[in-house]
């Protein structure tokens, strides 16, 4: 069990990062691959890195309720396996085109497309595959399991990645409430999932989740508009992707429609709601606040 | 309940062909999409016909072990789903550039590359969406996902179509076991799967479903015998697909590793398998065993 009362918050989300490569490797090696390069794009793709953004939230959510870290990691490695595989396909000629993930080439460029594809196709199965064997009830599972299809499918994240290709080239036609839910979809759903499946898998009380949909939908949206601002002010070095795409591809974003100066206040805005959200869980909710702090903070 | 005697078998299987498409239609009304082009894509993928072979395989297993076909929806649509998204991706002009498919327009012909390959990876989100919801018990249910995931992924149908891949343009060089393992995955996984689907949501013990895999795993592999003798024989306007492409694109297939007149008896040995099989159910047996000859006698 990790300490409730808070303890070192930044030693414990780094001992998470640690732990979810170790659940991820071992969930990609329990289920191997029938093709080996298929099974080599499908390591490419999830264990290179990343922020780990989700998973740690999983985990924050889930000990939060009391949950010890065993209990979680099906949970956590799900939601990343999910995130890994829309990456995969985002990242296609047909989609951003991008040839730059994590500082390493994408998948369809190391290997090539249709391996890509199937690489993605594969990883959104495994993730179904690891939460069915959660060491939680079978009432549990089938809830997290709900929660993960509704918020990866057309009604979540897909959804969202068809509303934003629908929106590229239209620059800021489209409005700040349009990009709100866009967002809201496309990273939104599965940040909001991260946070449920915790806490589900903790055996948490309704009451418990609900509070925490308005902090993980805030944290989503911060996260967003703070990808917006680094897509302006960052490096490519530094971001380990593209810089200065969104305005190639004359994308809506936050500092296009709103500016930069009221972007970062919209941020603050989030930093409060996320803050409020969390109150009652008091020094239990250290982790995830420290998590929202990092999302509006982070500089890659 | 179906009449577990047998009946009018051809009548039974035509009512559940009909049943099916209202049932996916209900599937997708009741999760729409985001974005109304993606949902169009969804529908198109779905809704225009097919065989129909996956879900009447898994009420034909459900009621065979005595479940009504309101039980068996769920498992019959998200085979379905899983199936329609494959073939979506399938047909990508990254992997096997299809432009007709049932006689229609394939979904990135219709629509664009971007939304088939987004309407793909709802549709697989979508199967265990329906899934989580089956009117079975939390531990059927979890069983199923378990099942649908494990077939649909890497160690599964992905697995297969990545090893069919690696062996186009490489003709008869991997040889016949090569190839039977290939579509043991590519279309056996999921055809498995289907059977076992409906006889979990029907309760059947684990003795029934072991039995039913070997008539499973010889109705795949007829299925794919009969797709490679069709793609010889047949004509495209009959096909809905385009035929003789295997050979342009040096696939290994029975008739090129083994002849047509060894490909035939081959199917003979299978409907003998496939009899055997299933001789223990008696009369509940019927509509498997109508599926099965249906396999192997197909003309389209």
């Amino acid at each position: 069990m990790p300490d409730a009362g808070g303890g070192d918050v930044a030693a414990r989300l780094d001992a998470w990062r640690r732990r979810i490569d170790g659940v991820l490797e071992d969930a990609l090696a329990r289920h191997p691959a029938a093709e080996a390069r298929l099974g080599d794009a499908m390591r490419h793709a999830v264990l290179l890195g990343g922020k780990r953004m989700r998973p740690l939230l999983a985990y924050a959510s889930g000990t939060a309720f009391g949950a010890d870290e065993a209990t979680l990691d099906a949970a956590a490695a799900a939601i990343e396996l999910v995130h890994a595989y829309s990456l995969v396909h985002d990242d296609l000629p047909a989609m951003d085109d991008d040839a730059l993930r994590r500082g390493q080439p994408t998948v369809h460029v190391a290997f090539d497309e249709a391996t890509a594809i199937l690489a993605g196709d594969a990883l959104q199965s495994l993730a179904f595959a690891v939460l069915a064997d959660a060491p939680c009830s079978d009432a549990a599972r089938v809830a997290m399991l709900r929660e993960l299809a509704l918020a990866s499918g057309a009604t979540g994240m897909c959804g969202g990645q068809a509303l934003d290709l629908a929106a590229t080239g239209r620059g800021a036609e489209a409005g700040i409430h349009a990009l709100e839910h866009l967002h809201a979809l496309k990273t939104g759903a599965l940040i909001r999932a991260a946070v449920r499946l915790g806490a589900i898998a903790a055996g948490a009380p309704d009451a418990g989740c609900v509070r925490l949909d308005a902090f993980a939908d805030a944290l989503g949206l911060a996260f967003q508009i703070r990808d917006d601002l680094l897509d302006v002010e960052g490096e490519s070095a530094t971001l380990g992707k593209t810089a200065g795409k969104d305005a190639e591809q004359d994308k809506a974003t936050f500092p296009a429609l709103i500016g930069i100066e009221a972007s970062r206040a919209r941020l603050d805005g989030l930093a409060r709601t996320m803050d409020a959200a969390l109150a009652p869980l008091g020094p239990r909710g250290d982790a995830l606040a420290a998590l929202g702090r990092l999302a509006i903070s982070r500089s890659y």
